[in-house]
């Protein structure tokens, strides 16, 4: 792609009336010049089986391609027609909640053959005709894709038949990885092998859990395999992924897809990214999610594909806050922002998530706001585009150990829920992401089975409860040449089986830390004293004994004092700090400082934490790009970190220069 | 009926001695004229099919006589029967929750043709049995009745005919009206058609939920024309309405029966109302549901066939709250109140709801306070008896909008449960209601389709998200001939199948309000300023936007402090206030006020409001009644409105004079 | 046994290595001299049908004979080996929450027969094959046996056998005894009986529940028939018996079992004690498992067979507190205190439930604390072993009772659940309990129906709701024979069918109370004053009223201020108390304090109550033995009570000594 897109889905399909001349007419004016479509619309296409109608599709096309707006192309297939399930009613996934009734998307069995055959001619159909299309620049397969929580029998079927291969039909060996031997779990033949569901044994669970990431992987890589078998060379092909939704929006490690895995079935990388605004607004979700988003493709630009316009009705912008989040996906390596969508639907279960356009379907607001942008980044996109980072600070994510943590969780060391509900290992993470974006520092993700750790000269591992002794022994040697490593509690508690070592903990790692413990608590009161202040612990309390480190922080608590809560040793040439505890905001703050300076990861945007937020890297000609971002209601002043040009008003910047910033507003430094 | 009827559902079949003679002597000494008998006990009557046993009716109904105590016959049919069960068991519901299992009352699908059988057998033998009683004053069918949240088979397969039946067969007609091609609902073959009960799709389930209160309807003309076919001409049918039980008590538009219409099958309106009592006790669920009551069947006075006497355990009235919340009843226009019930049962589900007796069916508080009232009542009964009023003001209300707030909730704008639970539609009209009648604003009820509104001064309409547009231009003719309209926020948003309208909002009435909206959002922290007043608003904040409308509130908040909160237009010969927003207390209070007072219909007892509350009409001898009611625990003083009898104690009275009201009592005057 | 047993379940099943040596070292140096084996290991026992393999039985017998350690044996029937349910699925027990799936223990149907059937088999081997073994000296039978919440068909139609035989096969009889006419609920013919699973009728669902405890005790009974076929004479056979885990942990009459009638079956009674540490560390729940285990064996000594080591995340003792626990145990009249577990395991459910050992399995603080208990009980056998105790004040306890209490919960009066949840029997118990354990009353627990009542000079019956008059009539002779009785609230309402008595309350009391009441409500805002203090109701007000009794505290309410709240009577040679409300703990203490001194039972140990908890009986060997234990993090000093020695470290005491305990601490002193 040579320029920035910007647009949103449309839906010929859903419009009360026919004015798609009307809208295409708006988008230009507003300088939208991509539009997404046909995702979801399986039942319009293909309205009984083998029955196709591509009159929505072929008007958009049309429609855009007179207007000179591209075109992607969604598969229909993440919501089944009425016909599907009133012939082939299995094609519903039984979950752990029972067998849906049909209604909701997301509900099918992505591995079941009916669905596949049908999803397949449909895929067929649509690529023959639209493959072809000029205005078509490329293709999403399916959309934020999951198992959908599938127990279905022929899934678990295809489990069992998983675990003969990967423990070569030894039974034995199952029994011992897992410790079925516990509670009588022990399957001695394999046609004995319990329905999963209601398993009490995490290593199985989890086993199960990590089965159904790989469903997720095998269905994108099935479905690009058929779209790239008509698709040109110069279209792409893309997934929209999403994260954790815990929170109420999007933050966090997804835990039904290993993004990384599932990444490489695609040519650039789609996210959606919803997060909250008015007085919420941070940009701490639209970084993550961006900083992802690179991540999972070595660096690669992405496209924001679905993010709000309106959205829910507590989300409705203020005055500004749409450009800002505009500008806050580019800042993080995006190469386009589309919203979800066009207008707002006048039926159905996202009345209220609205789209640029209200139900009235007039300008508005946030119509006007987004015009502001699409004229600014038709003017400016040779500055904005292709931005690339080089980080030096990297975070160690894992879908293994964000499972784990559901069988054993953080708070009760049971299954989520079974005793009330614990924070989870996206809490962690998200903690440190806060702390980290908090003082502006930019961050990579890297995947704990396989990510390149040389490159950083500081590393974090949120909770990394389980991994493979393989990547302990990748974060001992990163330390020992020399890298900083700065873990958390619940570190290198379990193998890939989530078998708790039964040795010194942190297994493997007591040396590099300096520090071990046997034994761990909840809180009840405790505090953290670091630098002679005293705040809350917080989740749980490892009660760390230092064998050769210092003690960074210690407990204040009547019985638990005599222990550290964080350490720091040197191991090798590199150095390495445990933190024992969740501790305060600040307290986390004085010991991150820290361990950045110590790393060499601290520089003038660390000094601006706290005025502006700053994201920068290299654009697309090879210049220093500074984003400087205001997200506050209040007007802020800063010195100008670099010589350049300020982009948006073309306006010559010399270093040390103050430049005023309006609330929710930026300034962007070309250097 | 010549007198007011006084008295208490009685079961002869739950007594654990002989003592029906005790029970009628302690009747007619506190004045008890009626008891209501034989509703839900099914199994005794019927013990095994074809099987009758009229024992415990015969002597209900000989000992009644015997004491000159009228009778209300119910059938029976509110309760299944084991045998029935055991024979049948698809007479029970399936329900979004599953099959349920044998227990409960209000289980079963009312329009299965075995429990139809069943039913229908037993009413017969029961009407040939007691139609001819003399004591037998009338019937009652079934009781509460509703759909029982069915969705079994025959009833989904019911509703699609009766969707081809109103779509003419027109399956394209059906897809456009409902938006089904969002998500890939569409049906293009009926034999596609899906089960409902998880659908998505609001217009869908909102229509699904319309048919099943046609099921009530259905089943109680039903029942109506078979108990017709027995009774005498001086004996009348009723049915026991009852009402949204959000709170924990009755108060609130029943989501699954459509009163005025149902109301239509019964001669006169029976209602059960319970409520609060202690420092509970206000008022304003006595005069909710009696203002209901009366609007259902044209302002005729009805009958409260159900209220607690001692009721739950929170209910135990306080010494004085007895007769006070029975005037109360009259003061709505009831003719009659009966508790349930006599004695307290000494078994089963309901052994903490307390009647009159307590379980040593002795006298106590409770009966001795009774006896006041009904000594008083068999005094004074011509004064009291058949009040009619005459309302200058209603509150339009609809069934249908109710639903789709549940589909559509105000708070989120998703299906109540979907993203947590949500204020909805009775919330919004108990908001109006508990504001109005603080006021001493006496109000009827006007149903949203037919409704007669041009005998009222002013109107509301609470949160009117959805109507055909018919209702819209009569609101619009309303105003244009002089009326006085103040609607509230999400007013005039959806058509009747709940498709949200694309042009400008309030759709058909911004010229009307004079003002329009096209961005709302949660209140995030925002304040109203009134009158010099700043005070929260709630739920959700419709950002206004004036046309030729008097701004008469504005948001207080940094980001929409341009937008209107409350406006004022005239059009035509009358006025129009739109409400964007739930205002404080305080501020409903003063914007009310002056609504009142501009249409013309402000009054004495409004200027006596907070000190007493007022209810008044004129009696069935032609002369003017005034209830002036005393809801608290302090004594009170009022000067008296008008010459005339304070009825109970015989005192004449002019215009003026103090009169002085104990905690929870009461004074009635007649002019 | 001619020692204390002490040590901890242990599983070489589960071990991550072979280390059965170095565990036995670490136990014998830490002075364990007993483990217990085998239970819920079935699927390792018999890994297929028919097939057994007991290698880690006889490495653990082996190693532990070789040690000199005693075993006791599990059967471990409690967890369903994958094979059966993949044969006999049905072996799961259908529930109220539907048909589980294969996971968890404690799932089965336990009158199955093909349960029974492989239970009896693999029992049968475990006994030929350990019970001559030297080692051996008893046998657990199952694992905290219930019935699991069975609602299978078969036990459903034993049940209505059951009721056939109560009845004589007399309908009407049940109809009449159950109050089935309600709600149409009668029952005409038996093969109408309804499915019982969502009965509304409370005598119904408790004669169910009755019927399902006799289920637990017909297994127990047909176990322990089996293993004694093969147990020496000089083996025990017992059972590991469980409390309520209401509030999280341990506390109150098991709801599922009836322990008075269970124990029955077992030689010795074993206990299972969990319970909060760290600061919620009172030694009450300990107090109450040890009162209750005693007196369903006659005050014989017992055997706690599972308490926490380190337990659950929260429950990590503090320094000092493992000890004091044990001897807490002690104190009570156990005879041997047992860790759930040896080790933390490294896998499945109760990875976070850790062992004596942490998941490293070295030494830890935990450990070597159990290791100077070990040492001292070595040390000190015959001082503390079988201690007897003759206490004067006994709680009256009901299975029934606290089964009516959740049909008609207190505070609501309905179904548990149906219109919230209420506090049940159990917080009363609790409550009455606490209260004793706070002034340092020992008390013996008395079964309702059968119980000896002589014993004792003060009978408290908390919340006795239903009773057979029998009991009824025992509390009145044991009044009037000289007996002091305390009843609370909800005392003496319904008969054994949960039918609520016809005439005045309290039933065939009201003369032995002195008092009556027919209205009550719940608290409303009401407070007590007693003394001249007013602290609030809480749960449930009775309106008492005095008829001959003397009014100890009465309510402050506006409404309720006439009423009497506590009433004492004298009654024959005896007196009576009645509490008609919870009681502030403040009054609650003056109430009982009063109520001990005028039974006679008031000695030192009260006035040392709030210093520190003492426990006392008679040792082994015939002598006074008393326990001043310090449940708290201060040191506090007293006064000897006694002439003696102090057994742990062998000092002389006079009586009036000063003795100073620290922190978590204690002394024992022999007389």
């Amino acid at each position: 792609m040579d320029k920035l897109l910007y647009g949103s889905a449309y839906y010929d399909e859903y419009m009360p009336t026919d004015r798609i001349t009307t809208d295409t007419e708006m988008m230009r004016s507003a300088g939208h010049n991509v539009v997404r479509i046909a995702e979801s619309t399986w039942s319009t296409l293909e309205p009984q089986p083998g029955v196709f109608d591509f009159s929505h599709v072929d008007r958009a096309i049309d429609a855009m391609e007179a207007a000179g707006i591209s075109v992607i192309v969604g598969t229909p297939t993440y919501a089944v027609p009425t016909w599907l399930v009133a012939s082939h009613p299995d094609v519903l996934a039984e979950t752990r909640a029972g067998t849906p009734h049909y209604g909701a998307r997301q509900i099918m069995d992505i591995a079941h053959p009916a669905y596949r055959f049908h999803a397949e001619r449909v895929i067929r159909e649509l690529m023959k005709h639209t493959a072809q299309r000029k205005g078509v620049i490329g293709f999403q397969i399916d959309n934020e894709t999951k198992h959908h929580g599938t127990v279905s029998a022929p899934v678990q079927r295809a489990f069992v038949r998983h675990l003969r291969e990967e423990f070569d039909d030894d039974l034995d060996a199952l029994n011992r990885a897992f410790g079925l031997d516990y509670w009588s779990n022990r399957v001695d033949a394999w046609e004995d092998f319990p329905d999963v569901r209601a398993t009490i044994n995490g290593s199985l669970g989890a086993a199960f859990d990590r089965f159904r990431r790989g469903l997720v992987e095998d269905f994108l890589a099935w479905q690009a395999g058929i779209v790239r078998e008509y698709a040109r060379d110069d279209q792409f092909v893309t997934q929209n992924f999403d994260f954790d939704w815990g929170p109420g929006w999007s933050y966090g490690v997804q835990p039904a897809v290993d993004h990384f895995s599932a990444a490489r079935t695609v040519d650039i990388a789609g996210v959606d990214i919803y997060h909250p605004t008015q007085s919420r607004l941070t940009g701490a979700e639209i970084a993550f999610g961006g900083d992802m988003m690179r991540s999972v493709k070595d660096g690669a630009n992405y496209l924001v594909l679905e993010t709000q316009a309106q959205g829910q009705l507590g989300w409705l912008p203020y005055p500004g806050q749409l450009r800002l989040q505009a500008y806050s996906h580019l800042a993080s390596g995006a190469d386009g922002v589309m919203y979800w969508h066009w207008h707002s639907i006048h039926h159905s279960f996202e009345t209220y998530w609205k789209g640029v356009l209200s139900h009235d379907l007039e300008p508005n607001p946030v119509y006007e706001e987004s015009a502001v942008v699409g004229r600014e980044w038709e003017k400016h996109s040779d500055a904005l585009l292709h931005l690339r980072k080089r980080n030096r600070v990297a975070i160690m994510v894992s879908n293994e150990a964000l499972t784990a943590l559901t069988w054993f969780t953080l708070e009760t060391g049971f299954i989520d829920g079974a005793f009330g509900s614990s924070r989870g290992y996206n809490d962690v993470v998200r903690w440190l992401y806060d702390a980290l974006f908090a003082l502006n520092v930019e961050v990579d993700f890297v995947h704990a089975e396989g990510g390149r750790l040389d490159d950083y000269d500081l590393i974090f591992t949120p909770a990394l409860y389980s991994a493979p002794e393989s990547t302990l022994e990748r974060l001992r040697e990163y330390v020992a040449d020399g890298g900083h490593l700065v873990s958390t509690f619940r570190t290198a508690v379990a193998n890939e089986h989530l078998e708790v070592w039964h040795d010194r903990a942190p297994h493997l790692l007591t040396d590099v830390f300096g520090a071990t413990y046997n034994q761990f608590s909840t809180p009840d009161g405790a505090g953290v004293t670091h630098d002679g202040s005293t705040t809350p612990a917080e989740i749980v309390l490892e009660l760390l004994t230092p064998l050769d480190a210092e003690t960074l922080a210690s407990y204040d608590h009547p019985a638990w004092d005599r222990y550290a809560a964080v350490t720091r040793n040197p191991f090798g040439k590199g150095e390495a700090t445990y933190l024992g505890t969740k501790l305060s905001d600040e307290a986390t703050r004085s010991v991150l400082t820290d361990a950045l300076r110590r790393a060499g990861a601290w520089s003038w945007p660390q000094e601006l934490a706290g005025t502006v937020t700053v994201r920068q890297g290299t654009n697309g000609r090879g210049r220093p790009l500074v984003y400087l971002l205001n997200y506050s209601p209040d007007d802020v002043v800063v010195a100008a970190p670099l010589d350049g040009t300020s982009v948006l008003d073309g306006r010559a910047v010399s270093a040390g220069d103050e430049l005023g910033i309006r609330p929710w507003d930026l300034v962007v430094l070309e250097g």
